[in-house]
């Protein structure tokens, strides 16, 4: 496929330590599968700058666009800004339009501009802004690096402003066919219906029914919707009830 | 802290579509944390063998236990047993051991073993088996790295198998303060309380309410009790209404 290629890196210890359940992760990968864009990896780090660091810089080699989640507000654990700047070598410091973001807002409410809350202004050199809807402090851009907030709601809006202006490739058409049998009953007529089709993907999901029996919810994925339409129609006479 | 530390790998393009939200990652955190085991990275791969390769052989020689996830089935997407062979030079094959497992579960039920079947008793050389009292195809593990299924009944069984054996560190002693200030009203006094506990970890986790305020849970780790209540009779003194 010549879709472009994306890495996610949620940045967080909630979710390492199991007290948050992730929901950007699949938010995002749905979206960008909706977009055209392949998702093929990715990773969890806590908040620690080293680990940060070469996991940006890991993905950011590897992969076409890589969207970050969480580490940019204001308090200490917030360390996701400073680790980009140096992952790409750059200087960091409150940048002016950022802060004059920050000021507006904060003027409108009975908030005060603090250091703390100023540390959100700090962007690194000649980043690109990204528009936060929700609650201002911006996101950024440096090179193929989206960096966004954490919390649901403004990492949605984020990407949101984001992903019209990303090049998506054709939507990745997909289609589903439950079969109520084992994945041992599924695989071998499968398996010559997939070698058969050497441009679509084919993936087989097990999953138990209530009564304690295994199915297989099988998803056929593909550019070329005649193509994929072609191959569920023998994937549903090979298992026809 | 000198708990052991340990990483996780999810093999699976259903997460990487969107198709699923995670379960595994968020019960396997859990229960690691509760044991006193440092989940210190996730990564989240599609069925690829040179994916799988790679992440395992950084993720086995980075951290002291790995855990993964997905793809040991029976169906032509199922290459994780033959990844994790290859990642550590290890020949593989149908193992009597296996085998003997699966045929007699396969001879009590009205299913034929057969050759997709058998597949799921292709285990590495010189693996351990690792139990499944679901669905009995046996996960495995090599060297540090558990592999284990990916449909959610069978990979919490998988790890309750082994959850017993591995050498945990003192469960790590977790306290959180809800406050219904901003980060921004949070961050100064809270870095000032992180900065004299070297020893404990201190993470702030913003939540939007209700009505559009901003408060955060603010969470302090660390293995000696005395000293996360001592540190959070400080933080709840500094954050009094």
């Amino acid at each position: 496929m010549s879709n472009p290629t994306a890495a996610m890196l949620v940045i967080g210890d909630e979710i390492l330590s199991g007290r948050t359940r992730d929901a950007n992760m699949y938010y995002l990968a749905g979206e960008l599968t909706a977009a055209g864009i392949d998702l093929r990896e990715v990773r969890v780090v806590s908040d620690d700058s080293e680990a940060i660091i070469a996991a940006v810089q890991a993905l950011s080699a590897a992969y076409n666009h890589v969207f970050t989640s969480g580490g940019i507000g204001p308090t200490h654990d917030d360390i996701t800004a400073d680790s980009i700047a140096a992952a790409f070598g750059r200087s960091i410091d409150v940048r002016e339009d950022a802060r004059s973001l920050l000021e507006a807002h904060y003027k409108k409410s009975a908030l005060e501009l603090n250091a703390a809350r100023l540390r959100m202004a700090r962007i690194p050199e000649g980043a690109g802004l990204i528009e936060n809807p929700v609650s201002v402090a911006p996101g950024f851009v440096v090179e193929n690096v989206y960096v966004m907030a954490g919390v649901p709601s403004v990492f949605k809006a984020m990407v949101e402003s984001i992903l019209p202006q990303l090049t998506g490739g054709a939507p990745l058409i997909s289609e589903t066919l439950r079969i109520n049998r084992g994945e041992g009953d599924i695989a071998g007529p499968l398996g010559e219906i997939a070698a058969s089709y050497p441009q679509l993907s084919m993936g087989s999901y097990p999953f138990q029914q209530r009564d304690g029996k295994y199915g297989a919810n099988v998803v056929i994925r593909g550019g070329d919707s005649a193509l994929v339409a072609e191959a569920m129609a023998k994937l549903q006479a090979a298992f026809a009830e």
